[in-house]
C-alpha cells in the first residue's frame, strides 16, 4: 500500500510542488521554437530576481557539479593560483576539480561543523595576491554549516579575484544578494530549493567574471559560458535544454514570488530552529552548535554511542516512511542529516520530528516521546506569538 | 508557495496513493472497446474480493447516493413496509429516499454517538413479519459509528427481509463480510477507503436479493440493477462507465490486496485507537464513547463551550493545512471529524495531531504541546510492541 508513500527530507531532491508538477507534465516542446523562446525568456527574467542580478542567469542541463565544473573550466589555466575555502565534502569537490583543470590550489580548510572564517581569507589574498579565483560554498551540504558569504564577498571584491560561490543546496533557501554583494558567479541546482527534480543547473556571471572568461583560452565546449550567454540572448540554450524542468523552474519560481523571497528566507530559518530545538530536545547533539553557522536548508544530527546512525536511518526510512540523509566521507555513520529546503511545510518538520522519536525509541535511545514534537511546535508557536 | 498544499482529513474525498493517480491518468478508452473489456474482467474479479463475496460488483458513475437510492427504487413499491435504522444523517438520508419511492418507512433512531442495537432490530422483524427490507448504515459517517453488520445479518437473514448495507466510508476500512454474514445489498463509493477520487459507486446484490429485483416492476432506467449485472457479464457498464475511475480501482485494489484486507483493517483501528488516544490527551471529548462503537474510519469530536469549533477548523485549514469535516445538521458546529480511512498512514495521524494542538493552542484552548502526539506515539509503539 505504501510503498511510494514518503517524507523525503534529504538535502535534495526535495518534495515537488502539485503546480510544479503540472507544469512539467504539459506538452513537450522543441528547443529551438518560438513557444519555449517564450517560456525560456519569462523564466530567465525570473531566474534573475531569484540570483538578485541583472546578469543573464544561464540554464545548463546539468547536476550541481557540472556547473561547478563550468565555473572551474571557464576560468582556470593550468597553473593558475585559485583557493578553494573548504567546510566540507563540496568545498573539497571544488578543490578537486580545479586541481583536475592542474590549477595552484591552495586550500583553507575550516574544521567540519565551522563556518568559514573571512578574515582568514584576507589575510591570503594579502599573501597571494595572484590569486585568481576564490571558490566557496555558500550551504555547505554535508556539514550544514552556512558560510558568511556576504562577508566574504566584501574582502574578495577589493582583491582581483573572482569569487565563486557554490549556492546549489542554499538559492532561495537563504539570502544571497549576487550584485549588491559583489558575488562573481554563482551556482545552484534544480533539485534544492528550487523545488524540482535535478538535471538542470543554474550559474550567473558577474561583468568582472566575464572579462576573465572571454580572455580564457582554456579547452571547453559543453561548458562553455559564452556559447550558454550568447543563446540566451536568442531565448534558447546552444545545446538541447532540460525542456521540462524549464517549464517547471517557470512555475516554481511564480511559487516562490507568491510566498516572496525574504519571506521564504525567514520560512527556511523557521524551518531550521524547529528541527535544532527539536533535536536538542530529544538529547541528540547537532554538529553545527553555534546557530548563526547553521544552514536554513540542512541540519546534521550527530550519532549516539548508544546507537547506529544508518540503523536509524534505515528504521526511519522503512517504518516511518521518513527519508534523512548519511553523512558523507568521514562522517558517515557519525551523522545524519534532515532536509528543510524548497517546498517544505513547517507541518512537514512536524512529522519528521515524530519519527525521529519513535524511531530513536525503536533503536533502544533513551527518548520522551512528544518531546522533540513539542520542542519544535513551541519554536513555531513563539514565531506565530502564541501562548 | 503552499496554496494546494495539504493534508486532507475528512471522511472521504481521500489522498490518491501515486500509483492510483499514474494509473488514472493514462490514455482514455473507449467503453465498449476490448482493451477496456479486459480492465473491467480484471477489475471485477479484484472488487468481489474487497466485498468478500461471489456476486459480481456491479460499477455505477454516481456518488454513494445514488447507489443507494439505486437499492430503494429496485426493492421498493409503493407501500412497501421497510425498516430504516438510523444512527446518524445517513440512516435519515436512507429513510428520506425510501419515502420517496413512497414506502411505508418504519424507522428505528438510536441517539447519535451510539450504535445500533440489533435486538431491538430482531424485536421490529417479529413484530412486523411483513418488512420487506431493512436498510442500516455500516460507518455512520456523520456520528463516527461503527454499527455491528455482522450481528445485524445474523438477524435479518432469518426474516424474508432483504438488508441493505451503506458500507460507503467503511468498505476496506472495516470488516464486511458480505456472503459470510448474509447480507444482500452492500453500496460502497470510491472516494472513501478505496482511495481514489468521487464518481464511481459500486453495489453488489445477493440472490435473496436478485429474486426481489427480478419481479420489482417499479420505474427505474439509469439505477435499474439488472442492466448493470447484464452488462457486466459483457464487461462493460450499460451506460458511458467512469472509465478513469475503473483503471483507478483496478490499481487501488492492488495496493489494498498487497497490504492484505485484515492488515488494512487493522490498520484502520491504529489510525483510529490513536486520533482517539490523542483527543483525550488534549482533553476534548470523543462523541463515540465506547470504543468497540468507534468507527475505524472516522472520528468525531465534540466541542468546547471555550472554543467555536468552526473557528477551530478554519485555523486548521488556513494555518496548518489540516482539512478536517465539521458536523453536519443539528450537530453543525458542535463536532469536527477526522477522516482516517484509504491512503492514510500512521505518520499522518502524527501530522494531523501535531496541527490540532497548535490550533487548539490558537484559539485559546489550554493544550499541552506535544502531549496529543505522544499519546498517538505510544499507541503506534505499542502496536510495535516497543518500550
Amino acid at each position: 500500500m505504501f510503498k511510494e508513500y514518503q517524507h523525503l527530507r534529504i538535502p535534495g531532491p526535495t518534495p515537488i510542488a502539485p503546480e510544479v508538477q503540472r507544469a512539467m507534465d504539459r506538452t513537450i516542446l522543441g528547443h529551438r521554437g518560438g513557444e519555449f523562446s517564450k517560456i525560456f525568456a519569462e523564466t530567465s527574467e525570473k531566474a534573475k530576481k531569484a540570483f538578485q542580478t541583472n546578469q543573464e542567469v544561464l540554464f545548463v542541463a546539468s547536476s550541481g557539479t557540472g556547473a561547478l565544473e563550468m565555473a572551474v573550466a571557464n576560468l582556470v589555466q593550468p597553473g593558475d593560483k585559485v583557493l578553494v575555502v573548504v567546510t566540507g565534502v563540496f568545498g573539497e569537490r571544488f578543490a578537486k576539480i580545479a586541481k583536475a583543470y592542474l590549477a595552484d590550489v591552495l586550500v583553507l580548510e575550516f574544521a567540519y561543523g565551522r563556518a568559514l572564517d573571512p578574515q582568514q581569507v584576507s589575510s591570503l589574498l594579502q599573501q597571494h595576491p595572484d590569486i585568481k579565483a576564490v571558490f566557496a560554498t555558500h550551504c555547505e551540504t554535508s556539514t550544514a554549516v552556512a558560510n558568511p558569504i556576504q562577508e566574504l564577498a566584501e574582502i574578495v571584491k577589493d582583491s582581483s579575484a573572482i569569487l565563486v560561490v557554490d549556492s546549489v543546496s542554499a538559492l532561495v533557501g537563504m539570502d544571497l544578494q549576487m550584485d549588491a554583494w559583489g558575488v562573481d558567479i554563482v551556482v545552484t541546482a534544480s533539485h534544492k530549493a528550487l523545488g524540482l527534480p535535478p538535471g538542470l543547473a543554474l550559474i550567473a556571471v558577474s561583468d568582472k567574471a566575464w572579462k576573465i572568461i572571454e580572455q580564457h583560452s582554456g579547452p571547453r565546449f559543453y561548458w562553455d559560458l559564452r556559447a550558454y550567454r550568447d543563446n540566451a540572448k536568442k531565448n534558447t540554450t546552444p545545446f538541447t535544454g532540460p525542456v521540462a524542468l524549464i517549464f517547471g523552474l517557470n512555475k516554481s519560481l511564480d511559487l516562490i514570488f507568491i510566498e516572496g523571497l525574504e519571506q521564504g528566507f525567514q520560512r527556511h530559518l523557521l524551518l531550521r530552529n524547529m528541527v535544532r530545538q527539536a533535536i536538542k530536545a530529544l538529547g541528540l547533539e547537532l554538529l553545527v552548535k553555534i546557530d548563526s553557522e547553521a544552514s536554513a536548508t540542512v541540519t546534521a544530527i550527530l550519532g549516539d554511542e548508544s546507537f547506529d546512525v544508518e540503523q536509524l536511518r534505515k528504521i526511519l526510512r522503512e517504518e516511518y516512511k521518513i527519508i534523512v540523509a548519511g553523512g558523507q566521507q568521514h562522517l558517515k555513520g557519525k551523522i545524519f542529516r534532515i532536509g528543510h529546503l524548497g517546498y517544505t511545510h513547517p507541518m512537514d518538520i512536524l512529522t519528521t520530528i515524530a519519527g525521529v522519536e519513535l524511531a530513536l525509541q525503536q533503536i533502544g535511545y533513551p527518548v520522551e516521546l512528544g518531546a522533540g514534537v513539542k520542542a519544535a511546535e513551541e519554536v513555531w508557536a513563539n514565531v506565530k506569538n502564541i501562548s
